[in-house]
Protein backbone atom coordinates (compact mmCIF):
# COMPACT_ATOMS: atom_id res chain seq x y z
CA UNK A 1 0.00 0.00 0.00
CA UNK A 2 2.79 2.47 0.63
CA UNK A 3 0.37 4.84 2.19
CA UNK A 4 2.26 6.27 4.52
CA UNK A 5 4.84 7.14 2.19
CA UNK A 6 2.98 8.03 -0.42
CA UNK A 7 1.13 10.78 1.95
CA UNK A 8 4.21 11.90 3.24
CA UNK A 9 4.79 12.95 -0.10
CA UNK A 10 1.31 14.21 -0.95
CA UNK A 11 1.85 16.44 2.28
CA UNK A 12 5.50 17.99 1.45
CA UNK A 13 3.56 18.57 -1.98
CA UNK A 14 6.96 16.70 -2.87
CA UNK A 15 8.62 17.30 -6.52
CA UNK A 16 11.56 15.23 -7.69
CA UNK A 17 13.39 17.50 -9.34
CA UNK A 18 14.60 14.01 -11.41
CA UNK A 19 11.44 12.65 -11.88
CA UNK A 20 9.74 15.85 -13.30
CA UNK A 21 12.67 16.03 -15.46
CA UNK A 22 11.95 12.82 -16.69
CA UNK A 23 8.17 13.31 -17.30
CA UNK A 24 9.12 16.60 -19.48
CA UNK A 25 7.30 18.47 -16.47
CA UNK A 26 8.18 21.83 -15.28
CA UNK A 27 11.31 21.47 -12.83
CA UNK A 28 9.94 23.18 -9.75
CA UNK A 29 11.37 23.11 -6.10
CA UNK A 30 8.57 21.22 -3.63
CA UNK A 31 7.26 23.79 -1.15
CA UNK A 32 9.61 22.17 1.42
CA UNK A 33 12.70 23.02 -0.60
CA UNK A 34 11.83 26.22 -0.87
CA UNK A 35 11.31 26.89 2.74
CA UNK A 36 14.48 25.13 3.78
CA UNK A 37 16.59 27.55 1.20
CA UNK A 38 14.81 30.85 2.04
CA UNK A 39 17.28 33.82 3.22
CA UNK A 40 16.47 34.81 6.66
CA UNK A 41 15.49 38.11 5.39
CA UNK A 42 12.10 36.64 3.59
CA UNK A 43 10.67 36.11 7.45
CA UNK A 44 9.14 38.84 9.44
CA UNK A 45 9.07 39.11 13.35
CA UNK A 46 5.32 39.37 14.58
CA UNK A 47 4.61 42.82 16.26
CA UNK A 48 3.47 42.70 19.91
CA UNK A 49 0.60 44.98 19.37
CA UNK A 50 -0.51 43.01 16.76
CA UNK A 51 -0.61 39.71 18.16
CA UNK A 52 -3.50 38.02 20.52
CA UNK A 53 -2.37 35.29 22.89
CA UNK A 54 -5.58 33.11 23.66
CA UNK A 55 -4.80 30.59 26.33
CA UNK A 56 -7.15 27.60 26.25
CA UNK A 57 -6.81 24.39 28.45
CA UNK A 58 -6.09 22.54 25.38
CA UNK A 59 -3.01 25.44 24.40
CA UNK A 60 -2.39 28.07 22.71
CA UNK A 61 -3.54 30.12 19.73
CA UNK A 62 -1.58 32.86 18.63
CA UNK A 63 -3.60 35.11 16.06
CA UNK A 64 -1.85 37.99 14.27
CA UNK A 65 -4.47 41.08 14.06
CA UNK A 66 -4.66 43.05 10.91
CA UNK A 67 -5.40 46.67 11.72
CA UNK A 68 -4.91 48.07 8.32
CA UNK A 69 -7.88 46.03 7.02
CA UNK A 70 -10.18 47.04 10.46
CA UNK A 71 -7.98 49.54 12.66
CA UNK A 72 -11.23 51.05 15.18
CA UNK A 73 -12.09 47.68 15.90
CA UNK A 74 -8.38 46.09 16.37
CA UNK A 75 -7.97 48.48 18.85
CA UNK A 76 -10.97 47.91 20.70
CA UNK A 77 -9.83 43.96 20.44
CA UNK A 78 -6.41 45.65 21.87
CA UNK A 79 -8.09 46.99 24.94
CA UNK A 80 -10.47 44.12 25.11
CA UNK A 81 -7.61 42.09 26.07
CA UNK A 82 -5.61 45.11 28.00
CA UNK A 83 -8.92 44.71 30.07
CA UNK A 84 -8.59 41.47 30.94
CA UNK A 85 -12.21 41.53 29.00
CA UNK A 86 -11.93 37.77 27.66
CA UNK A 87 -10.17 36.17 30.38
CA UNK A 88 -13.06 33.58 32.39
CA UNK A 89 -15.75 33.64 28.84
CA UNK A 90 -15.94 30.85 26.75
CA UNK A 91 -16.14 29.71 23.38
CA UNK A 92 -19.52 29.37 22.83
CA UNK A 93 -20.32 28.07 19.49
CA UNK A 94 -18.88 25.66 17.30
CA UNK A 95 -20.77 24.93 14.28
CA UNK A 96 -19.58 22.58 11.86
CA UNK A 97 -18.09 23.56 8.82
CA UNK A 98 -18.37 27.22 9.49
CA UNK A 99 -17.31 28.80 12.61
CA UNK A 100 -15.79 28.06 15.92
CA UNK A 101 -17.13 31.86 18.29
CA UNK A 102 -16.25 33.17 21.99
CA UNK A 103 -17.12 35.98 23.92
CA UNK A 104 -19.29 36.20 26.42
CA UNK A 105 -22.06 33.71 27.02
CA UNK A 106 -24.12 35.77 28.57
CA UNK A 107 -23.88 39.07 26.31
CA UNK A 108 -27.55 39.04 25.60
CA UNK A 109 -28.23 38.92 29.29
CA UNK A 110 -28.62 41.14 32.20
CA UNK A 111 -25.59 39.32 33.72
CA UNK A 112 -23.64 40.61 30.42
CA UNK A 113 -19.91 41.28 31.22
CA UNK A 114 -19.41 44.91 30.62
CA UNK A 115 -17.18 46.34 27.80
CA UNK A 116 -14.62 48.68 28.85
CA UNK A 117 -15.54 52.64 27.93
CA UNK A 118 -15.09 53.76 25.03
CA UNK A 119 -15.47 50.41 23.44
CA UNK A 120 -17.93 51.28 20.28
CA UNK A 121 -19.23 48.90 17.17
CA UNK A 122 -18.04 49.86 13.86
CA UNK A 123 -18.70 48.73 10.25
CA UNK A 124 -14.72 48.05 8.82
CA UNK A 125 -15.68 45.41 6.14
CA UNK A 126 -13.22 46.95 3.39
CA UNK A 127 -10.80 49.77 2.89
CA UNK A 128 -10.01 51.43 -0.30
CA UNK A 129 -8.15 49.44 -2.73
CA UNK A 130 -5.74 52.76 -3.99
CA UNK A 131 -2.74 52.65 -2.57
CA UNK A 132 -2.65 48.96 -0.91
CA UNK A 133 0.67 47.11 -1.62
CA UNK A 134 -1.33 43.76 -3.13
CA UNK A 135 0.91 41.16 -4.10
CA UNK A 136 -1.49 39.75 -6.80
CA UNK A 137 -2.43 36.50 -7.33
CA UNK A 138 -3.00 35.68 -10.84
CA UNK A 139 -5.74 33.09 -10.02
CA UNK A 140 -9.07 34.59 -9.17
CA UNK A 141 -11.24 32.27 -7.79
CA UNK A 142 -14.81 33.71 -8.98
CA UNK A 143 -15.67 35.46 -5.39
CA UNK A 144 -13.61 38.77 -6.43
CA UNK A 145 -12.22 40.06 -9.29
CA UNK A 146 -8.87 40.78 -7.87
CA UNK A 147 -7.22 38.87 -5.22
CA UNK A 148 -3.59 38.17 -3.57
CA UNK A 149 -1.67 38.99 -0.61
CA UNK A 150 -1.22 41.65 1.76
CA UNK A 151 1.33 41.78 5.01
CA UNK A 152 0.91 37.83 5.06
CA UNK A 153 -3.35 37.90 4.76
CA UNK A 154 -5.37 36.64 1.84
CA UNK A 155 -7.20 39.75 0.25
CA UNK A 156 -10.03 40.26 -2.15
CA UNK A 157 -10.66 43.59 -4.46
CA UNK A 158 -13.10 44.96 -6.79
CA UNK A 159 -11.24 47.40 -8.81
CA UNK A 160 -14.15 48.91 -10.01
CA UNK A 161 -15.31 49.70 -6.69
CA UNK A 162 -12.16 50.71 -5.37
CA UNK A 163 -12.66 48.59 -2.53
CA UNK A 164 -10.43 45.45 -0.68
CA UNK A 165 -10.96 43.19 2.10
CA UNK A 166 -9.10 41.02 4.23
CA UNK A 167 -10.58 37.41 2.73
CA UNK A 168 -12.75 34.77 4.84
CA UNK A 169 -10.59 32.14 4.57
CA UNK A 170 -9.85 28.61 6.57
CA UNK A 171 -8.44 30.69 9.62
CA UNK A 172 -9.62 34.02 9.21
CA UNK A 173 -10.55 35.96 12.38
CA UNK A 174 -13.49 38.19 12.41
CA UNK A 175 -15.64 40.40 14.62
CA UNK A 176 -19.14 38.92 15.40
CA UNK A 177 -22.15 41.36 14.97
CA UNK A 178 -25.86 41.40 15.15
CA UNK A 179 -28.43 42.94 12.80
CA UNK A 180 -26.79 46.42 12.51
CA UNK A 181 -23.87 46.55 10.34
CA UNK A 182 -21.94 48.38 13.30
CA UNK A 183 -22.90 46.29 15.85
CA UNK A 184 -20.08 44.36 15.94
CA UNK A 185 -17.48 45.84 18.50
CA UNK A 186 -14.51 43.05 18.87
CA UNK A 187 -16.11 41.57 22.67
CA UNK A 188 -17.48 38.37 20.20
CA UNK A 189 -14.75 36.53 17.82
CA UNK A 190 -15.05 33.83 15.50
CA UNK A 191 -12.71 31.63 12.97
CA UNK A 192 -13.66 30.21 10.36
CA UNK A 193 -13.09 26.49 10.24
CA UNK A 194 -14.25 24.73 7.04
CA UNK A 195 -14.49 25.41 3.57
CA UNK A 196 -13.81 29.24 3.43
CA UNK A 197 -16.79 31.06 3.78
CA UNK A 198 -16.45 33.79 1.36
CA UNK A 199 -20.04 34.85 1.36
CA UNK A 200 -19.64 36.60 4.55
CA UNK A 201 -17.03 39.16 3.06
CA UNK A 202 -18.45 42.64 2.61
CA UNK A 203 -20.88 41.44 5.49
CA UNK A 204 -18.79 41.43 8.71
CA UNK A 205 -15.44 42.84 9.68
CA UNK A 206 -11.93 40.17 9.45
CA UNK A 207 -9.39 41.13 11.61
CA UNK A 208 -6.45 39.00 11.72
CA UNK A 209 -5.95 35.13 11.30
CA UNK A 210 -4.82 32.26 13.24
CA UNK A 211 -1.13 31.90 12.33
CA UNK A 212 -0.54 29.15 15.40
CA UNK A 213 -2.86 26.94 17.28
CA UNK A 214 -5.52 26.49 14.64
CA UNK A 215 -5.93 23.11 15.20
CA UNK A 216 -7.10 23.63 18.68
CA UNK A 217 -10.10 25.48 17.60
CA UNK A 218 -10.88 23.32 14.61
CA UNK A 219 -11.13 20.15 16.89
CA UNK A 220 -13.56 21.14 19.26
CA UNK A 221 -16.75 19.21 19.54
CA UNK A 222 -19.34 20.94 17.73
CA UNK A 223 -22.35 22.80 19.97
CA UNK A 224 -25.41 20.40 19.45
CA UNK A 225 -27.68 23.53 19.76
CA UNK A 226 -29.24 25.98 16.98
CA UNK A 227 -26.13 27.23 14.96
CA UNK A 228 -23.88 24.58 16.80
CA UNK A 229 -24.12 27.07 20.36
CA UNK A 230 -23.85 24.61 22.84
CA UNK A 231 -26.52 23.54 25.04
CA UNK A 232 -25.08 23.58 28.02
CA UNK A 233 -22.81 25.97 30.13
CA UNK A 234 -20.09 22.61 31.29
CA UNK A 235 -19.67 22.27 27.01
CA UNK A 236 -18.36 25.28 26.72
CA UNK A 237 -14.26 25.89 26.19
CA UNK A 238 -13.04 28.17 29.07
CA UNK A 239 -10.77 30.91 27.53
CA UNK A 240 -7.66 31.00 30.37
CA UNK A 241 -6.79 34.74 29.01
CA UNK A 242 -6.33 36.35 25.93
CA UNK A 243 -3.25 38.75 26.14
CA UNK A 244 -1.40 41.23 23.51
CA UNK A 245 1.75 39.63 23.24
CA UNK A 246 3.32 43.39 23.77
CA UNK A 247 1.90 43.30 27.40
CA UNK A 248 3.78 40.61 28.01
CA UNK A 249 7.69 39.92 29.26
CA UNK A 250 9.73 39.30 26.00
CA UNK A 251 10.43 36.08 27.28
CA UNK A 252 6.71 34.97 27.06
CA UNK A 253 6.13 36.10 23.93
CA UNK A 254 5.56 33.95 20.65
CA UNK A 255 8.66 33.36 19.04
CA UNK A 256 7.54 32.72 15.81
CA UNK A 257 8.16 34.10 12.10
CA UNK A 258 5.66 35.37 9.56
CA UNK A 259 6.81 34.68 5.85
CA UNK A 260 6.83 37.90 4.07
CA UNK A 261 4.21 38.46 1.14
CA UNK A 262 6.53 40.51 -1.16
CA UNK A 263 9.08 38.32 -0.81
CA UNK A 264 10.87 35.82 -3.72
CA UNK A 265 10.37 32.75 -1.10
CA UNK A 266 6.82 33.52 -1.17
CA UNK A 267 6.66 33.45 -5.06
CA UNK A 268 8.29 30.45 -5.03
CA UNK A 269 6.51 28.72 -2.87
CA UNK A 270 3.26 29.75 -4.90
CA UNK A 271 4.94 28.32 -7.78
CA UNK A 272 6.10 25.12 -5.55
CA UNK A 273 2.02 24.65 -4.93
CA UNK A 274 0.91 25.08 -8.48
CA UNK A 275 3.72 22.79 -9.88
CA UNK A 276 3.39 19.13 -8.27
CA UNK A 277 5.26 16.44 -9.30
CA UNK A 278 6.37 12.52 -7.83
CA UNK A 279 3.01 11.69 -6.67
CA UNK A 280 0.76 14.05 -8.28
CA UNK A 281 0.36 12.50 -12.00
CA UNK A 282 -1.15 15.42 -12.90
CA UNK A 283 -0.02 18.86 -11.62
CA UNK A 284 -2.92 21.07 -10.76
CA UNK A 285 -0.87 24.09 -12.49
CA UNK A 286 -3.09 26.27 -10.04
CA UNK A 287 -3.51 27.21 -6.43
CA UNK A 288 -5.65 29.39 -5.34
CA UNK A 289 -6.18 32.70 -2.39
CA UNK A 290 -7.56 30.39 0.60
CA UNK A 291 -5.36 27.43 -0.42
CA UNK A 292 -2.47 29.04 -0.02
CA UNK A 293 -1.88 29.38 3.58
CA UNK A 294 1.23 31.78 4.49
CA UNK A 295 3.73 29.83 6.69
CA UNK A 296 4.89 30.63 9.97
CA UNK A 297 8.52 29.34 11.76
CA UNK A 298 10.36 29.48 15.10
CA UNK A 299 11.82 32.17 15.15
CA UNK A 300 15.68 30.94 14.29
CA UNK B 1 -24.42 42.78 20.52
CA UNK B 2 -27.86 40.55 19.67
CA UNK B 3 -24.98 38.28 18.37
CA UNK B 4 -26.81 34.96 18.82
CA UNK B 5 -30.03 36.73 16.90
CA UNK B 6 -27.34 37.81 14.10
CA UNK B 7 -25.62 34.18 13.56
CA UNK B 8 -29.24 32.49 13.61
CA UNK B 9 -29.63 34.59 10.22
CA UNK B 10 -26.11 33.92 9.22
CA UNK B 11 -26.46 30.25 9.19
CA UNK B 12 -30.06 30.32 8.24
CA UNK B 13 -28.57 32.26 5.51
CA UNK B 14 -32.11 33.74 6.07
CA UNK B 15 -34.34 36.35 3.87
CA UNK B 16 -36.67 37.83 5.18
CA UNK B 17 -38.99 38.62 2.15
CA UNK B 18 -40.63 41.67 3.11
CA UNK B 19 -37.02 42.72 4.10
CA UNK B 20 -35.44 41.99 0.89
CA UNK B 21 -38.43 43.50 -0.84
CA UNK B 22 -37.70 47.13 0.77
CA UNK B 23 -34.47 47.19 0.15
CA UNK B 24 -35.34 46.59 -3.71
CA UNK B 25 -33.26 43.59 -3.83
CA UNK B 26 -34.21 40.05 -5.05
CA UNK B 27 -36.99 38.40 -3.31
CA UNK B 28 -36.03 34.95 -3.13
CA UNK B 29 -36.98 32.22 -0.51
CA UNK B 30 -34.40 31.41 2.71
CA UNK B 31 -32.56 28.20 2.38
CA UNK B 32 -35.16 27.58 5.44
CA UNK B 33 -37.94 27.91 3.57
CA UNK B 34 -36.76 26.19 0.09
CA UNK B 35 -35.98 23.15 2.02
CA UNK B 36 -39.26 23.20 4.39
CA UNK B 37 -41.57 23.59 0.99
CA UNK B 38 -39.64 21.35 -0.70
CA UNK B 39 -41.74 18.29 -1.64
CA UNK B 40 -41.45 14.74 -0.71
CA UNK B 41 -40.50 13.56 -4.46
CA UNK B 42 -37.68 15.73 -4.38
CA UNK B 43 -35.94 13.69 -1.57
CA UNK B 44 -34.59 10.01 -2.52
CA UNK B 45 -33.86 7.26 -0.35
CA UNK B 46 -30.48 5.90 0.12
CA UNK B 47 -29.15 2.85 -1.65
CA UNK B 48 -28.06 0.38 1.50
CA UNK B 49 -25.57 -1.09 -0.65
CA UNK B 50 -24.30 2.26 -1.32
CA UNK B 51 -24.38 3.43 2.15
CA UNK B 52 -21.16 2.78 4.32
CA UNK B 53 -21.86 2.95 8.64
CA UNK B 54 -18.73 3.59 10.18
CA UNK B 55 -19.27 3.39 13.69
CA UNK B 56 -17.16 4.93 16.00
CA UNK B 57 -16.85 5.66 20.11
CA UNK B 58 -17.96 8.89 19.33
CA UNK B 59 -20.98 7.71 16.99
CA UNK B 60 -22.00 7.08 13.51
CA UNK B 61 -20.48 8.41 10.58
CA UNK B 62 -23.11 7.62 7.03
CA UNK B 63 -20.94 7.59 4.13
CA UNK B 64 -22.79 7.66 0.81
CA UNK B 65 -20.38 5.72 -2.03
CA UNK B 66 -20.46 6.32 -5.45
CA UNK B 67 -20.34 4.07 -7.56
CA UNK B 68 -20.37 5.80 -10.96
CA UNK B 69 -17.56 7.39 -10.06
CA UNK B 70 -15.26 4.92 -9.17
CA UNK B 71 -17.02 1.37 -9.44
CA UNK B 72 -13.59 -0.98 -8.71
CA UNK B 73 -13.49 0.79 -5.79
CA UNK B 74 -16.34 1.06 -4.39
CA UNK B 75 -16.88 -2.62 -4.95
CA UNK B 76 -13.60 -2.84 -3.36
CA UNK B 77 -14.93 -1.38 -0.11
CA UNK B 78 -18.13 -3.12 -0.07
CA UNK B 79 -16.01 -6.44 0.22
CA UNK B 80 -13.96 -4.97 2.89
CA UNK B 81 -16.98 -3.87 4.77
CA UNK B 82 -18.74 -7.57 4.37
CA UNK B 83 -15.19 -8.89 5.17
CA UNK B 84 -15.36 -6.53 8.44
CA UNK B 85 -12.00 -6.12 7.72
CA UNK B 86 -12.15 -2.48 8.91
CA UNK B 87 -13.18 -3.49 12.44
CA UNK B 88 -10.89 -3.02 15.31
CA UNK B 89 -8.77 -0.91 12.49
CA UNK B 90 -8.60 2.84 13.33
CA UNK B 91 -8.05 6.66 12.81
CA UNK B 92 -4.65 6.63 12.42
CA UNK B 93 -3.91 10.17 11.19
CA UNK B 94 -5.65 13.61 11.05
CA UNK B 95 -3.88 16.27 9.34
CA UNK B 96 -4.91 19.81 9.89
CA UNK B 97 -6.82 21.49 7.47
CA UNK B 98 -6.29 18.53 5.39
CA UNK B 99 -8.02 14.82 6.04
CA UNK B 100 -8.67 12.30 8.44
CA UNK B 101 -7.26 8.81 7.58
CA UNK B 102 -8.17 5.69 8.57
CA UNK B 103 -7.07 1.65 8.06
CA UNK B 104 -4.88 -0.68 9.69
CA UNK B 105 -2.09 0.89 11.11
CA UNK B 106 0.32 -1.67 10.44
CA UNK B 107 -0.57 -1.76 6.64
CA UNK B 108 3.53 -1.14 5.82
CA UNK B 109 4.59 -3.81 8.76
CA UNK B 110 4.34 -7.80 8.48
CA UNK B 111 1.38 -7.37 11.06
CA UNK B 112 -0.28 -6.04 8.18
CA UNK B 113 -4.33 -7.45 8.14
CA UNK B 114 -4.64 -9.43 4.89
CA UNK B 115 -7.31 -8.10 2.80
CA UNK B 116 -9.73 -10.44 0.87
CA UNK B 117 -8.74 -12.56 -2.01
CA UNK B 118 -9.77 -9.94 -5.30
CA UNK B 119 -9.22 -7.01 -3.84
CA UNK B 120 -7.06 -5.34 -6.02
CA UNK B 121 -5.65 -1.80 -6.94
CA UNK B 122 -7.40 0.30 -9.22
CA UNK B 123 -6.64 3.96 -10.76
CA UNK B 124 -10.29 5.39 -10.83
CA UNK B 125 -9.53 9.47 -10.72
CA UNK B 126 -12.09 10.18 -13.53
CA UNK B 127 -14.56 8.98 -15.93
CA UNK B 128 -15.96 9.68 -19.52
CA UNK B 129 -18.35 13.06 -19.47
CA UNK B 130 -20.27 11.68 -21.93
CA UNK B 131 -23.33 10.54 -20.87
CA UNK B 132 -22.91 11.93 -17.38
CA UNK B 133 -26.24 13.49 -16.26
CA UNK B 134 -24.26 16.55 -14.93
CA UNK B 135 -26.32 19.59 -13.72
CA UNK B 136 -24.20 22.03 -14.11
CA UNK B 137 -23.66 25.13 -11.70
CA UNK B 138 -23.23 28.09 -13.74
CA UNK B 139 -20.50 29.58 -11.72
CA UNK B 140 -16.99 28.02 -12.42
CA UNK B 141 -14.03 28.15 -9.47
CA UNK B 142 -10.86 28.34 -11.53
CA UNK B 143 -10.12 24.50 -10.70
CA UNK B 144 -11.93 22.88 -13.59
CA UNK B 145 -13.84 24.07 -16.61
CA UNK B 146 -16.95 22.83 -15.50
CA UNK B 147 -19.03 21.88 -12.59
CA UNK B 148 -22.13 21.03 -10.98
CA UNK B 149 -23.73 17.66 -9.32
CA UNK B 150 -24.40 13.70 -10.26
CA UNK B 151 -26.54 12.04 -7.80
CA UNK B 152 -25.76 14.22 -4.63
CA UNK B 153 -21.92 14.56 -5.55
CA UNK B 154 -20.34 17.53 -6.08
CA UNK B 155 -18.70 17.06 -9.77
CA UNK B 156 -15.91 18.75 -11.73
CA UNK B 157 -15.36 18.07 -15.66
CA UNK B 158 -13.28 18.87 -18.43
CA UNK B 159 -15.02 19.21 -21.69
CA UNK B 160 -11.78 19.11 -23.56
CA UNK B 161 -10.64 15.87 -22.04
CA UNK B 162 -14.26 14.59 -22.18
CA UNK B 163 -13.48 13.25 -18.56
CA UNK B 164 -15.50 14.35 -15.19
CA UNK B 165 -14.44 13.85 -11.44
CA UNK B 166 -15.79 13.56 -8.41
CA UNK B 167 -14.63 17.13 -6.85
CA UNK B 168 -12.26 17.18 -3.38
CA UNK B 169 -14.79 19.35 -1.43
CA UNK B 170 -15.23 19.11 2.18
CA UNK B 171 -16.33 15.96 3.35
CA UNK B 172 -15.76 14.11 0.15
CA UNK B 173 -14.08 10.62 0.57
CA UNK B 174 -11.15 9.04 -1.09
CA UNK B 175 -8.69 5.82 -1.43
CA UNK B 176 -5.10 6.13 0.22
CA UNK B 177 -2.87 5.72 -2.33
CA UNK B 178 1.21 4.76 -2.46
CA UNK B 179 3.18 6.11 -4.90
CA UNK B 180 1.84 3.89 -8.20
CA UNK B 181 -1.84 5.10 -9.44
CA UNK B 182 -3.36 1.87 -9.08
CA UNK B 183 -1.87 0.76 -5.66
CA UNK B 184 -4.87 2.48 -3.81
CA UNK B 185 -7.18 -0.72 -3.21
CA UNK B 186 -9.82 0.69 -0.60
CA UNK B 187 -8.46 -0.56 2.49
CA UNK B 188 -7.15 2.91 3.56
CA UNK B 189 -9.54 5.53 3.26
CA UNK B 190 -9.62 9.32 4.07
CA UNK B 191 -11.69 12.51 4.32
CA UNK B 192 -11.11 16.21 3.19
CA UNK B 193 -11.35 18.29 6.85
CA UNK B 194 -10.49 21.78 5.87
CA UNK B 195 -10.44 23.98 2.99
CA UNK B 196 -11.43 21.53 -0.15
CA UNK B 197 -7.86 20.46 -1.49
CA UNK B 198 -8.75 20.49 -5.25
CA UNK B 199 -5.25 19.98 -6.26
CA UNK B 200 -6.01 16.35 -5.52
CA UNK B 201 -8.11 15.88 -8.04
CA UNK B 202 -7.09 13.42 -11.13
CA UNK B 203 -4.66 12.79 -8.23
CA UNK B 204 -6.55 10.21 -6.23
CA UNK B 205 -9.78 8.45 -6.70
CA UNK B 206 -12.34 9.79 -4.99
CA UNK B 207 -15.33 7.27 -3.80
CA UNK B 208 -18.35 9.10 -1.72
CA UNK B 209 -18.97 11.87 0.72
CA UNK B 210 -19.73 11.98 4.52
CA UNK B 211 -23.50 12.50 4.40
CA UNK B 212 -23.67 12.47 8.12
CA UNK B 213 -21.55 12.38 11.10
CA UNK B 214 -18.77 14.66 9.69
CA UNK B 215 -18.27 16.97 13.00
CA UNK B 216 -16.70 13.36 14.20
CA UNK B 217 -14.30 13.18 11.79
CA UNK B 218 -13.69 16.84 11.49
CA UNK B 219 -13.18 17.33 15.66
CA UNK B 220 -10.55 14.70 15.72
CA UNK B 221 -7.43 15.90 18.05
CA UNK B 222 -4.73 16.42 15.01
CA UNK B 223 -1.65 14.01 15.02
CA UNK B 224 1.58 15.59 16.01
CA UNK B 225 3.84 13.38 13.84
CA UNK B 226 5.04 13.85 10.63
CA UNK B 227 1.32 14.63 8.02
CA UNK B 228 -0.54 14.22 11.37
CA UNK B 229 0.09 10.72 11.90
CA UNK B 230 -0.64 9.52 15.64
CA UNK B 231 2.36 8.88 17.61
CA UNK B 232 1.34 6.79 19.60
CA UNK B 233 -0.98 3.97 18.76
CA UNK B 234 -3.37 5.03 22.09
CA UNK B 235 -4.02 8.56 20.31
CA UNK B 236 -5.75 6.67 17.62
CA UNK B 237 -9.50 6.30 17.49
CA UNK B 238 -10.80 2.81 17.13
CA UNK B 239 -12.97 2.15 14.61
CA UNK B 240 -15.92 -0.17 16.48
CA UNK B 241 -16.65 -1.43 12.75
CA UNK B 242 -17.70 -0.36 9.39
CA UNK B 243 -20.70 -2.25 7.60
CA UNK B 244 -23.11 -1.97 4.64
CA UNK B 245 -26.33 -0.79 5.32
CA UNK B 246 -27.58 -3.81 3.00
CA UNK B 247 -26.28 -6.54 5.23
CA UNK B 248 -27.94 -4.65 8.59
CA UNK B 249 -31.57 -5.70 9.45
CA UNK B 250 -33.79 -2.79 7.98
CA UNK B 251 -34.45 -1.67 11.42
CA UNK B 252 -30.84 -1.03 11.46
CA UNK B 253 -30.53 1.03 8.86
CA UNK B 254 -30.08 5.11 8.66
CA UNK B 255 -33.61 6.62 7.81
CA UNK B 256 -32.28 9.49 5.95
CA UNK B 257 -32.90 10.76 2.57
CA UNK B 258 -31.05 13.19 0.58
CA UNK B 259 -32.16 15.78 -1.82
CA UNK B 260 -32.16 15.09 -5.41
CA UNK B 261 -30.04 17.46 -6.88
CA UNK B 262 -32.45 17.21 -10.40
CA UNK B 263 -34.57 18.66 -8.50
CA UNK B 264 -36.81 21.66 -8.39
CA UNK B 265 -35.76 21.81 -4.86
CA UNK B 266 -31.97 22.08 -5.78
CA UNK B 267 -32.23 24.62 -8.01
CA UNK B 268 -33.84 26.63 -5.54
CA UNK B 269 -31.87 26.24 -2.94
CA UNK B 270 -28.69 27.35 -4.89
CA UNK B 271 -30.35 30.39 -5.25
CA UNK B 272 -31.33 31.04 -1.74
CA UNK B 273 -27.54 30.55 -1.35
CA UNK B 274 -26.67 32.95 -3.88
CA UNK B 275 -29.68 35.55 -2.88
CA UNK B 276 -28.88 36.80 0.68
CA UNK B 277 -31.07 39.58 2.49
CA UNK B 278 -31.87 40.25 6.17
CA UNK B 279 -28.51 40.34 8.03
CA UNK B 280 -26.69 40.30 4.97
CA UNK B 281 -26.04 44.04 3.43
CA UNK B 282 -24.11 42.59 0.37
CA UNK B 283 -25.67 39.79 -1.49
CA UNK B 284 -22.69 37.59 -2.33
CA UNK B 285 -24.90 36.65 -6.02
CA UNK B 286 -22.82 33.43 -6.38
CA UNK B 287 -22.16 29.97 -4.54
CA UNK B 288 -19.89 27.27 -5.31
CA UNK B 289 -19.17 23.77 -6.00
CA UNK B 290 -17.82 23.29 -2.44
CA UNK B 291 -19.80 25.95 -0.67
CA UNK B 292 -23.35 24.53 -1.75
CA UNK B 293 -23.41 21.03 0.26
CA UNK B 294 -26.34 18.74 -0.55
CA UNK B 295 -28.76 18.53 2.69
CA UNK B 296 -29.78 15.16 4.23
CA UNK B 297 -33.34 14.79 6.48
CA UNK B 298 -34.60 12.13 8.48
CA UNK B 299 -36.96 10.02 6.71
CA UNK B 300 -40.45 11.63 7.20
Amino acid sequence: MQTKLALALIAALAASSAFAAAKEQRVTKSAAEVLKDSPNADWRALDPENTLLMNLPQGQVVIELAPRFAPKLTANIRALARASYFDGLAVIRVQENYVTQWGDPDEDDAKARPVPDGIKGAKEFSIPLKGLPLNKLHETDGWAPLNGFVDGFPVAADPKAGRAWLAHCYSTVGVARGNEPDSGNGSGLYVAIGQSPRALENNIAAVGRVIKGMELLGSLPRGTGNLGFYEKPEQRTAITSIKLAADLPEAERPKLQVLRTDSKTWGELLEARRHRSGWYIKSPERTDLCSGTVPTRPTP
